[in-house]
């Protein structure tokens, strides 16, 4: 059996924290990650300042076998991730010539000022991760992966980067719609989740279309034959209190 | 001048690691908390793992004037958060007889099962964050608020607890969209940023209708004067370089 792979999220930039922008990235990398086997288990958001940047990185760079960063990469005076990944690992970060080259096809010489070329500084040993499409690249340096904040490009990158990754098993999962509001059942959910150790169970409760409260029911498990195990006891447990339709 | 007021929030829950269900409270409090001149420094998302919740929430209640729970708080075996911040302030957990007397006005004797009664369980001193329309309550306790993962019943305890907080000097903010590329107005803005310390200013690019990259430039501060010298910095440089319509 592979080992289980794990991660943390580091969302960088003032504006997450300030609600002044909506993240949408750490929703995507948590599916994202799911589906290839790699268990998110924690996300952090911390500002452009490079101590918190620098404490919340290493705490989950020693904690899980990748971080994924969004945000702090681009031109600007605020845009400090790269930096602060070099000195958390303590390591050199000047003009990467391979990005200087293809920057000084994309830009002229007027266009190529000191603010651009702030996104060719990558930290020394890191691995990019680009593309035709992508301006400033993202890079891999040991178990981190540091990517842009703007959606559309972290997805990008996001595909780069995923075949490179280890992956663990998969963890399955089978969700079931319990017609019941959760406090109905949430006596017998918890024998049987007691009694399937190796499984996860969890309830979350929705209004219906009537405004109705109803509850999802999701089994998860790495192991297909107790997840079905633990997911017959469940549809056993509503059946019993007539709760399917 | 008053203090500045900070603030943590801490996301607990699996099916938002696991993607399943995408966080929509954090962007929500976020923007709560700069409308009532509460800083917002740091988020986290953990598992409904007791040793994860109570690290977390030790890391930021020690830090930060105030943190903000979201979910753990509905009746089934996952909903802990309850206990691990009992657990966290070293105090006892039972039920509430006021929650408890009207869960009894509310539900039936047979409704009122161990799971429902669960969500009576409140930690000791704690004060409740509660109205006609919240079933499980909320609680205040030390400078942790811990409320409901559901966005709407969150929503509506952020609106009980708001007034009872501290808050801090307003931060001031105010936007130009700079009909430029981020890198083509780096430089001069980081000048800027660097001459006017009290302030901090923000460049966010986006692509305008026409799928052109253009930039959103925040200027913030909690003094107006100060902000308004930055700003007028900022429109002067846009200006100089014939940038504004």
């Amino acid at each position: 059996m592979r080992d289980i792979v794990t991660a943390g999220i580091l969302v960088i930039g003032d504006e997450i924290l300030s609600g002044r922008t909506k993240d949408k990235n750490i929703g995507f990398i948590a599916e994202y990650l799911t589906n290839i086997a790699i268990d998110l288990r924690e996300v952090r958001v911390v500002a452009d300042d490079e101590d918190a940047i620098i404490e919340a990185l290493d705490a989950l760079r020693n904690r899980y076998t990748y971080v994924f960063t969004t945000g702090g990469i681009g031109p600007t005076h605020d845009d400090i991730t790269a930096d602060c990944v070099a000195k958390a690992f303590g390591v050199g970060i000047g003009y990467h010539p391979e990005v200087l080259a293809r920057f000084r096809e994309r830009f002229s010489e007027a266009e190529l000022n000191e603010a651009r070329l702030r996104m060719t500084r990558i930290p020394d040993g890191a691995e990019l991760i680009q593309s035709a499409t992508i301006i400033a690249p993202g890079f891999k340096i040991g178990n981190v992966i540091v990517m842009a904040g703007v959606p559309s490009i972290m997805q990008a990158m996001m595909d780069i980067v995923a075949p490179k990754l280890k992956s663990g098993v998969k963890m399955l999962s089978e969700s079931i719609q319990a017609n019941a509001r959760e406090g109905d059942i949430g006596g017998p959910l918890r024998a049987i989740a007691e009694a399937h150790p190796d499984t996860m169970i969890g309830s979350y409760p929705f209004l219906d279309e009537e405004r109705k409260p109803n509850t999802n029911l999701v089994v998860r498990s790495r192991d297909s034959e107790k997840l079905q195990q633990a997911m017959g006891a469940v549809k056993q447990m509503l059946a019993e209190l007539n709760l399917t339709k």
